[in-house]
């Protein structure tokens, strides 16, 4: 009996004022992975190459190692690559998302179990 | 040797376009269980009564019950005080971060500690 409703879950691990990592950067990195480069990337995203550029500086930069590895020069302006480093950072997070998710929702569930929200 | 990091954790529930509880909502429910009003609980949290306000009508909206209780009239203006639902769910939502908070800083650990943030 309880209506439409959805559960988000966000997490986010800052590093001083910069987000290292959190949803955005995590799908950007999943994007990246499949398409090859940065611009393949942004553009299955529909985010512009700057953005998706800058969030690979942050990453790179909150990392004692980077993240992200570009092939830049060549005619066709090079392609990105995810480091061990990315693969593992990719892999970490989306375990950790799937647990996260479970348990929230598992409580979710329960909560408005006992208190319904609107039909 | 991890630097200086911060793990943020949001869990949203939404129904439809609104969002029926977050850590925003949660923070005023929980302000107005001690202020005992909803203009008491706005000022401690720095935020206008109407904010304040219209957070209440959302949140009483989205639920079948309503979660908190205004005692309008009276020259003092009224207070405010959470229903039995209302304290459910604060209680239910509060628990359910200590959980996912957990499960989250022990999986973000892990993860950096395999891929340390830059020094």
């Amino acid at each position: 009996m309880t209506s439409q409703h959805d559960v988000q879950i966000r997490v986010r691990v800052t590093r001083g004022n910069e987000v290292a990592i959190g949803p955005g950067k995590i799908d950007l990195l999943a994007a990246i992975h499949s398409a090859g480069s940065i611009s393949g990337a942004a553009r299955s995203m529909g985010m512009s190459y700057r953005r998706a550029w800058l969030l690979v500086e942050t990453m790179n930069q909150c990392f004692e190692r980077p993240l992200v590895e570009t092939a830049t020069g060549g005619k066709s302006g090079g392609g990105a690559t995810l480091t061990a480093e990315g693969v593992a950072v990719l892999n970490a997070y989306t375990v950790m998302m799937k647990e996260v998710d479970e348990v929230a929702r598992r409580h979710v569930a329960r909560l408005l179990e006992q208190s319904p929200l609107a039909g």
